[in-house]
């Protein structure tokens, strides 16, 4: 089955709210083998909106409808919905039950607005809305099924979840599709793509989407199927075919942060980590403390930015700094080896860097990056170049940080 | 002029990625008066594409595409806008030397993924691209325009900044829509509107949206009229009113981030700080590192996540973390003055806090933040609750530690 998501409101199109309503309903489509095949926004408008549902009516066999449900003035959806099946709003008694119980709960009086909200176009059925007064409505006819939602997430997300999922899980479906992602890092999109192979070879009519950011390129694989145990089985062995040409830039999947996998690591090695910035200004300790717990592993962090500070705590040779420079392997070293001995954990580690936009030298160029990284065997620093831009230069650093020490303890060259 | 954006991606079809390509370009166009009709998503799918093309070309004057740029199998945007435009693809000297220089920059070698990235339609005047290797592609024919651009977020918006935006401002139109944003934090949306009072008193006609997040309110006014000046004369008197009843909790404008305004203001008063990080992890460091030249007031960050850190590296007496607790007026005191001693910097901020998940107590609830301040004539802390959500609470309390050190500088009570 395929699914259009058409989605109203101005607030959307002067780009005030991001259209999450729409990712939430495709990800949950998606887990029930529906697969969305376009995702429109048009605004507040009454013709727009007709035109919308005009133009794509046809296109899909399930149309989900959010948006301007509400009871002010600018909520014209209802209405448009009736004029498009031609048919005429009636007093719902199903709509005022809900409406009632909704404000018998929060002790609110019962006034116009609630009185408008019992509307619903002749001809649909009610989808009850837990966190709200506005109705949902559900028309199944021409072979098709054509829902409207409200606009507020949550009271979306519990009519998907609690309606719409398993009215369609219940239909037999002949066609499945499943979705893994391998996350990577430090490898660029094109290398990447090299070492693979030509897909042709190993996807058999599966996908496999490329998605880069800053950080790395996410391998998302996706199979279609009329069973969802033979999907799984085709992504395995893609994942496979993937992990044997790139195993080692991939440090997780699906929605896996590299931060959690780190943490995850720490902690099963029972390793305690300190961490000593520069160019990454914090962002790695800030990283590494999102994630629920880590003061379990995370000891204690120090961004060096002045040089005397990397002297006075870090010990590390005036002479060191004048000699090399602040950004150098000399001191990238001294940095992750210092911060390991004051804060006595198994793991030090260290950036140095020129971050930019100043600073930069033919020499040492804007986005140049020493990581250092000591534990009680070897204290060593790898050098990086991450292009400019000031805060992608951070990004880049800290990821790249954060997977040195993941390769590491995991051993992997 | 009104736009139509098209948003190509499969990843945002299966709800992994949220469209907020859509919305920076929509808030951004809406500053300078163009506006957004519709916002159309589709797959990596020729047809698809070229259908979307096809039906959206005629109805708007700017058509702006992103996504599908990139050097892999699924990228096929650059080919589909060549069938669209019957035109052919060829090497373009200006994309071969802008992929030149990126691949220099970072040391990488020129390969046929790079020779690819060359090619652009025929016709197409090249936007370049600072950040990757896809060029943008700018069409201006039947009186209208045609623009594609990568969907990575970053090399998109500074394709947008940099080039679609100063390219229509200089536009003659007969309409305008002037907005200006007030950027507050540390008060409620709705103590903010009780402040403001009936906003009928003093928009006549303009609007006055609230658009809070976790870090503050914005209030973003904006005033439509034929000429700009008068735009500007009435947005100039709804801030003023504004201002009177709100001044101390407005930090700066449109896009001005709190660490920029505050790193300005530390400049220009030629004051340095030294942070003491806890239960914000280096986020404070991390947000005020990103600001350009913060190296010359930013003198140290520690994260003193341990208590050992705080007793070694602060000189906090361990009698006092045992007595009050590490989450404490004293400790939060303390630690302010520690940092500031042994950097020797003017001012000295720190936190410590409980961002939760675990940890809070029926005393000590997920939430609570002392955030502690020091300079030469006096040392304090203030206490804060900021809710759960281990994410927000640091975000939170980095905003209001920021906030702190702004409002003593600038001796706003």
């Amino acid at each position: 089955m395929r699914a259009i998501i058409i989605s109203i409101g101005d607030e959307i199109l002067i780009g005030q709210v991001v259209n999450s309503n729409a990712s939430f309903i495709a990800a949950k489509l998606n887990t029930i083998g529906i697969q969305v095949i376009k995702i429109l926004t048009v605004g507040d408008d009454e013709e727009d909106i007709l035109n919308a549902f005009t133009d794509h009516y046809h296109k899909a066999d399930i149309i989900l409808v959010t948006g301007g449900l509400g009871p002010t003035h600018d909520d014209i959806t209802r209405t448009a919905v009736s004029k498009f099946f031609k048919t005429k709003l009636v007093k719902s008694y199903e709509a005022r039950k809900y409406v009632e119980e909704f404000l018998e709960k929060r002790n609110r009086p019962w006034n116009e607005a609630a009185e408008n909200q019992t509307l619903v176009p002749e001809g649909a059925k009610v989808i009850p809305n837990k966190y709200g007064t506005a109705a949902g409505e559900f028309f199944e006819r021409d072979d098709k099924y054509f829902i409207v939602m409200p606009g507020v997430p949550y009271e979306m997300e519990s009519m998907i979840e609690d309606f719409i999922i398993p009215f369609f899980k219940q239909k037999k479906t002949d066609l499945y599709i499943v979705h893994r992602t391998l996350m990577t890092t430090g490898i660029p999109e094109s290398e990447l793509a090299n070492r693979l192979g030509d897909t042709g070879d190993f996807l058999h009519g599966a996908k496999l989407a490329f998605l880069p950011s800053p950080t790395g390129v996410r391998l998302r694989i996706s199979a279609m199927g009329t069973a969802r145990e033979e999907c799984e089985a085709r992504i395995q062995e893609i994942e496979s075919h993937i992990r044997n040409k790139a195993e080692k830039f991939i440090y997780g999947v699906d929605e896996d942060s590299l931060e959690e996998v780190l943490g995850k690591i720490l902690v099963e090695h029972n390793l305690k980590i300190a961490v000593a910035e520069s160019c990454t200004g914090g962002m790695i300790s800030h990283k590494l403390t999102n994630i629920p717990g880590s003061s379990q592993y995370f000891e204690r962090g120090l961004i060096a930015y002045s040089n005397q500070s990397k002297i006075d705590i870090l010990h590390i040779p005036k002479d060191m700094i004048e000699k090399s420079g602040a950004v150098s392997k000399d001191v990238a070293m001294a940095m992750a080896h210092g911060i390991r001995q004051i804060a006595g954990t198994d793991i030090g580690l260290s950036t140095t860097g020129i971050a930019g936009p100043a600073g930069g030298s033919p020499e040492k160029p804007v986005g140049l990056v020493w990581v250092g990284y000591s534990d009680i065997n070897e204290t060593i620093a790898h050098k990086f170049n991450f292009g400019d831009g000031r805060l992608r230069v951070k990004e880049r650093a800290t990821q790249a940080a954060m997977d040195f020490v993941r390769r590491k303890i995991l051993k992997i060259v």
